[in-house]
């Protein structure tokens, strides 16, 4: 690394925010996208840790005077990679800027930092009795993370996804600027919306450093249903009959009876439902238990036309926090064994097909390719074993899987975003124009493409 | 109007299709901006109805050749002038791309072209059974308007704007491309999102052509509650009350009580509520009669510590539907008198203190400025008289209210957008970078600038 850089940096946050040991580094230069696909950091660079939105205008500024990459970090719980610099150059870790600013109780709004974890913004939320409605799973994220990846995660069905929620941000461009759009508003329409656009920008276009987003009064009772079916195509088809009976569940959830198993052996512990091969995982919350008690009750009754073989019904918080856990541990189970996790949407309707496909695609390479995923949004999750790795197949076996998605209608990312292990992957659902769209923005933002350089876009 | 460009238009979408006759085109040149504002249309214009995307990309590859603006138009419900062709060239109206496509029940979206009427959408959707849940207001608007504008309503403070609905979409762009984006997808994670572009771009990046829309189970039963208070700044504190109470009302509007009055007499109707002198207008939706039932008790009980002097709950049709058309019609009453109708966004908590301003400089300048709006979502409609525009005050006091709104965090167009009547004020609320990235975006989409000329981005 440049030594005159090393000084210009130091200057602009002091020399205890520069780090330059690769010990000291390593941790930042990952993320936890399974190993065998991750991407390999360059050695050939620094960690800052900036204060405060000046202090990253002034870095890059200086970075794309120098034409050096910059890759802003949050809390490295991405899966695609997006955060590893690859290329070398500057780090940028935003964690320094870890306040939470203010939780409005009159506006219904927190306003934080980007450093902020996901963990920090729950507690302080909760702490105003409100609520911040997505979940999108690792709560060691940062704020500015969830938005620069638009994170999803399991209540999209009920809440949709982190886009939904920010209103407002502070962003330093590429250029330095530092640009705020929106705030406490929940209308806004004052032209272009730029805004948008910067969620889901995978840190390519600017660096977020404040967000505001909209909370919402917290629920007061949950409980948790597994709806078993002998037929993977009957429950898949008790989503819509669900989704219509005006009861919006927090969480419905798709899970094979032989795979969860595998989470509950694994665990010791006891998935409650006992018969059925096809299960729906189905948590309603209400404002109060009998209001929980009586949507939990238009479930089963909309069920019991369709094949249901069995249905448990969880109310107390132990039994719903033992099946949460075997259902949020499924993916940490199986972590050793596998070399990729696919991130597939699809019209929800046509989640059972696509399992179909997937059973006759691991049956032709010899494999089982486990998935599981939020039925309620239609977004599935293949696990490609290692073993499929060794034999050298990953590529054909997602190639056929990926081929299946957009065949309905699908893309290959939902939530996960593309990164730098998706990118020769997202001309299979964008053509070419639109390709050439999203290079011509990156080329408006950040002229010398200083900015996460080999990400998100093709 | 160049006679080769008029051969080669009706070469394309047959001679019915090109109305070149001023009369008959005449009622395609406006939209509904109060006439003391509204743009003055070229007469060096030609209306040419395409009948599918592939026309369209025909007719804008020759507008592109030849450089001849090109304005796009839906059901000219706008309120600022974005579909008036003050520079002359090709009206293209979408109505004959009018079909709804398909209602999905399975996937709980609709599918539909961009010139089919948002009544033609409605009805579609509940003879399905679903709801679509926005509703912004005149329902001769067309669905490409309403996602080019990113259509508001009084729906917003339960189910949001139009763009969180708005899950695929078909594009021509300016060059000519058909692109697609999206689709019944409930995630999508795949690089920038041109999509969330596309929405609330007032038709100057590209043609919409079909849109889908999520859907949502429809509710079954309503109630309207009057909560009136002596005190408007009572009356606005119970709204963030209203909503910690979890439960969320489909409508949240503030009234001053003289006001509503105004309507209630033109109508030679009768306003329910007698008391008080500031009412809140909370519709509460449920899925039965018992529910809303509770709900609206929680509602009662939350705001009775808060100065309420009088409640009234209306259950029976007649009377809710008497309620909703004294609200919805004020604008209607008072338009006659009306020189311009504003559209500020201010953090909902504030609306009380922004009465309070606009009735000082209503006093300063001798006029009664007429304000009422979505309380709900802080989106508040300030009514400049004409007599005002008679003694040339128009823009003096438009200029110290929104003064008034930015201070606050607000900005000068919430739900109506930029059109061609707001282009100078935007930048109160945009600054000079943004303003430049947004001329960026045109020029990468549009690099002759034909789409819409001087309409959205100043």
């Amino acid at each position: 690394m440049n030594a005159a850089l090393l000084e210009d940096l130091r200057r602009i946050v002091g020399p205890d925010w520069v780090v330059t040991d690769w010990q000291a580094m390593e941790s930042y230069m990952l993320d936890v996208t399974a190993l065998p696909i991750r991407p390999v950091p360059s050695h050939d660079v620094v960690l800052v840790k900036p204060a405060n939105p000046e202090e990253i205008s002034r870095i890059l500024k200086l970075a794309n005077e120098r034409r050096v990459p910059v890759v802003a970090r949050g809390g490295g719980t991405g899966v695609v990679g997006a955060a590893i610099p690859t290329l070398g150059g500057i780090v940028m870790a935003l964690e320094r800027l870890d306040r939470i600013i203010e939780v409005d109780t009159e506006n219904l709004m927190v306003v934080a930092e980007a450093g902020a974890t996901l963990e920090k913004l729950l507690k302080a939320v909760e702490a105003a009795n409100l609520l911040f409605p997505p979940h999108p799973g690792d709560e060691g994220a940062q704020v500015g993370g969830i938005v620069a990846c638009n994170a999803g995660g399991t209540r999209a069905v009920k809440y949709g996804v982190v886009r939904q929620y920010v209103k407002g941000l502070e962003v330093v461009l590429p250029t330095g600027e530092i640009v705020t759009w929106g705030g406490k508003l929940l209308k806004n329409n004052t032209g272009l919306d730029l805004l948008q656009l910067m969620i889901d920008s995978e840190g390519v276009l600017g660096v977020i450093t404040k967000v505001t987003f909209r909370l919402y009064p917290r629920f007061a009772g949950t409980a948790t249903l597994i709806v078993s079916f002998d037929d993977r195509h009957a429950a898949i088809r008790a989503v819509p009959v669900i989704l219509q009976t005006g009861v919006i569940p927090l969480a419905l959830e798709y899970v094979d009876r032989d795979v969860i198993q595998i989470s509950a052996d694994h665990l010791g512990m006891k998935w409650p439902a006992k018969k059925g091969t096809a299960h729906l995982l189905v948590i309603i919350t209400g404002s109060n238990d009998e209001d929980v008690y009586e949507q939990a009750g238009i479930v089963v009754k909309a069920c019991e036309k369709l094949g249901v073989v069995d249905t448990v019904v969880a109310e107390t918080k132990e039994e719903q926090a033992d099946i949460l856990k075997m259902r949020s541990e499924l993916y940490s189970v199986l972590k050793p064994q596998v070399a990729d996790v696919l991130d597939m949407a699809i019209p929800p309707a046509r989640i059972a097909d696509f399992l179909d496909a997937v059973d006759e695609i691991g049956k032709k390479f010899g494999t089982r390719i486990i998935t599981y995923g939020h039925a309620g949004d239609g977004n599935l999750h293949p696990h490609l074993l290692l073993e499929l790795h060794k034999r050298g197949l990953l590529k054909a076996v997602k190639d056929e899987l990926y081929h299946e998605a957009t065949k309905m209608g699908g893309v290959i990312t939902a939530e996960h975003g593309v990164g730098k292990v998706r990118l020769k992957e997202v001309s299979m659902c964008v053509d070419e124009k639109q390709i050439e769209l999203m290079r011509g923005l990156k080329k408006l933002f950040d002229p010398n493409g200083i900015l996460n350089p080999g990400t998100a876009i093709p």
